[in-house]
């Protein structure tokens, strides 16, 4: 049997009591590690994270939380090759996709390990200015952020087990509040070892980090009012989530990212060839490609004018044809394996469901593996699809199949392109592709109450810009309605939901003593 | 029969096809008008809010909007008598208490109207600056807040028929977001009076006020992904939305507004007879009376030292033995009834609850009621209970009857007061009061996390504060645990409910023409 991972809860080490889930290897098939949170002490474990690990980091300046950041960041360097080595065996990826997992991590820790820098000797923010609520500002009223009193769950999902801890975990320490997280199963090695690494060195105080690997049963059921609760995942798991007594009956703060159907633009007046047509024809391989297409951010649906449907199918497939899919310790091999055998059959499956109302424009199934066996490896090649009426495709819209699938859409004009978009029904980002500024901004600007991120691609940032599907930590990241109504990073914003606010109305004397 | 209430939805009035739900005069107990809302074209209503309502207000900025909403405060001065005269026949609230709905109201809606000009000729907002996503800030990322696609449904309390329907439509529309009121059908005539007066004025575009009165029935059902949803009431209820599918499944945006049992503390080194201690006991009394205590706001918790229990019981007894309770209509009366039969038994068995952990310190049962029958009439004097024993007394930390009661506790020390304070969850405001500025922010502080607002009184604010459960538009209401959770009010921050924040990443020209 392989090695059981241990949780770490109320300071402490525990192995599960069960017999253990196994992790494997998505392209040879073998068993890795494995996880059980069987038995833990979850409530015990909640209340040493908020008394210990709480009241240690509100005591620690946003300054001196930084440094902790600054800290984890030298441990995740230091390891960073053991990382890779997991996330190829456990994640199937290759090497550029897990730095995007993996380097993602620890360049957005280091983000917020600068912010907590700037942010001071101070222990709250102080939310704007005081309002006067008397005659000659004898009495005000002054707002501020503090940390929440409780503790931060992070219920995680598998395409992400290093970055999905650390753009929450970061934020969260940065404000004075502890973390427990519990990765998806399928990954979680990558995520366990990350939580011992940074233990090992000593570098938080006890109860500040936690981590459970295996089934999340009872966490929930241990949440306080003061605590929050982060979700990445399923809009069905979400659904269970909203409805939870801890969130229906206490309150507590819930962020959650589900599905996400996200689109690329391509604006009118761009020719076949053009510098804006080259340029979604390459983002919308890459979106496809990295990763295997197992990115909440990923372009599932391209809109291009009726005219360029032909020329954009022929353009995206002809790179699509190129992509080398299989073994990620095969250096000609450019797309590994998706996660499981699970997702394996989720995406066929979902292909199956698509192609009901759409056409399939470059087939993934015909594309050879290599040094992968068919029968073990989840590997599956990029398929693109399209449809000449997506009017009445509501699949399309609807629709998120988690792996290198894409659907090409053709629109009449502006109007019909940005309705279209709009039909996803809330996402977390879309990308624009055009070469005039006023017409791109005029497309963001309408796109923008659906989505928590607009990208917008001209030929003067071909080489600059940071790439549809990657999130900025200078940026939100979170849509609303299907994407499941979340607000994330976005540099300092990130903070607010870690914070009460809360409006302190006073004499100025006060006032000047609270901030003094 | 009295007359129905029309409802108005999709730009046009109509009856309810059913019998209709009957309001009372609840100190005479005769009827007084009807409301119904069964057969309404529900989803076509809010269609026609967010297409044609809510179209019309986006293509407004925020000055002009403003604009509008100072037209409104006139038509709603225009019609204060007539405002006056329901709250007196449907809530049974003396003068002074009306005022505090309805001229609370109207200055509320005015300070939004006053905001509108400060924005300004924009119809969406920067929000803060444009962070470089590469060298030379060729790639930039600028966060936008612009107004939501969708509605506002507001499905509101009993006891603000007026402010309750303007604190959230004042904020709503002025970021060009429609409104659908659902007021709370005890109190329903202020709320579809208002309206009313509003749509005879012609002030508003078609689309942008609606109001349906009687059942909620449905009206969940007809929400979409880029709706918001405004709940104030009961805990049980908030449940029953969290869960709900508009909620749970499309991400549908909501606020929470529900039970909270507040606070009054004051603070330790304050002899009776004291400044603070006489502005402790004029503020417990006056939060207990005012509306027959029926604010979320109202000090349900008194904490005292140990020592001054006594005198404090004393003190409290004394000022609330003087209380006239009756007939609103005759002027030597200070409190008028609580809104309905309903309610009054439910004060009544709430009392019986709290009466088993804690004894009576003033009886309002004993107080004569002035020109009302006390077989008809939902009147009852204000009560004062007590518990030497206040840790082990759970019910009192976490049981709001909204009433005319509150509690004396004491406390050991400044540590065990605040602990007692947190008892209650997460409330909606607390208050502090003492002499020392020092101890005062470091109780305030203290307490901020879990409390939407801390109101401070010291002596050289006794004329100037703003009171302990006056909510001011300029200051945050709303309160985390057991209060709800949500964010209402504090000036320009009720906005954000109303906006959706987005990150647009683009090149500095198009970021340029986008703000331009």
């Amino acid at each position: 049997m392989s090695d059981l991972l241990l949780n770490h809860l109320g300071g402490a080490w525990h192995a599960g009591r069960g017999a253990g889930t196994a992790l494997f290897d998505p392209v040879l098939g073998n068993e890795l590690v494995r996880v059980d949170a069987t038995g833990l002490d979850l409530a015990g474990g909640f209340a040493f994270a908020r008394d210990q690990g709480g009241a240690a980091l509100r005591a620690l300046t946003y300054r001196q939380r930084g440094e902790l950041l600054g800290a984890i960041v030298k441990v995740l360097q230091a390891n960073r090759d053991a990382y890779y080595e997991i996330a190829t065996a456990n994640s199937g990826t290759v090497k550029n996709d897990s730095a995007v997992d993996i380097d993602g991590a620890i360049y957005t820790t280091g983000v917020y390990a600068k912010l907590g820098a700037t942010l001071g000797e101070r222990r709250f923010l102080v939310d704007g200015e005081a309002a006067s609520l008397a005659k000659d500002g004898v009495f005000q009223s002054q707002h501020l952020q503090v940390p929440t009193r409780g503790l931060s769950l992070f219920i995680n999902a598998f395409n992400f087990p290093a970055w999905g801890l650390w753009e929450k975990a970061a934020p969260a320490l940065l404000s004075g509040v502890p973390v427990v997280v519990k990765p998806a199963t399928a990954t979680a090695w990558l995520t366990q070892r990350m939580v011992k690494d940074v233990f090992d060195a000593g570098v938080l105080p006890a109860g500040a980090l936690s981590v459970v690997c295996g089934s999340s049963a009872g966490l929930l059921d241990a949440l306080q009012p003061l605590d929050v609760l982060s979700f990445t995942g399923s809009a069905d798991t979400a659904q269970l989530i909203r409805s939870h007594a801890a969130v229906a009956q206490h309150s507590v703060r819930v962020n959650i990212e589900a599905d996400s159907v996200n689109s690329a633009l391509l604006l009118e007046g761009e020719a076949p060839g053009s510098a804006a047509f080259e340029l979604l024809v390459k983002e919308v391989v890459r979106e496809m490609t990295v990763k295997s297409g197992q990115k909440c951010t990923a372009i599932r649906r391209v809109f291009v004018p009726e005219a360029l449907y032909g020329a954009a199918a022929e353009a995206i497939s002809a790179r699509l044809a190129k992509t080398t899919v299989g073994n990620p310790r095969n250096e000609t091999v450019r797309m590994g394996a998706l996660v499981s055998r699970t997702q394996l059959n989720a995406v066929r499956e979902g292909l199956k469901g698509l192609q009901q109302q759409a056409e399939v424009l470059h087939d993934g199934a015909r594309h050879a593996l290599v040094d992968a066996d068919p029968a073990v490896a989840c590997c599956v090649g990029p398929t693109l699809l399209g449809s000449r009426t997506p009017d009445s495709a509501a699949r399309l819209h609807d629709t998120e199949v988690f792996g290198p699938v894409a659907t090409l859409l053709p629109y009449r004009d502006a109007a019909h392109a940005l309705a279209l978009v709009r039909r996803g029904g809330g996402s977390l980002v879309a990308s624009v592709y055009g070469s005039d500024a006023g017409a791109l901004a005029t497309a963001a600007l309408d796109l923008a109450d659906h989505h928590g991120r607009v990208h917008v691609v001209s030929p003067d940032v071909a080489a600059a810009h940071s790439g549809h599907g990657n999130v900025m930590p200078q940026s939100l990241h979170g849509g609303p309605g299907r994407a499941g109504g979340g607000e994330e990073l976005g540099g300092a914003r990130a903070l607010n939901f870690y914070h009460r606010r809360a409006a302190v109305q006073a004499a100025p004397a006060v006032l000047a003593a609270l901030t003094a």
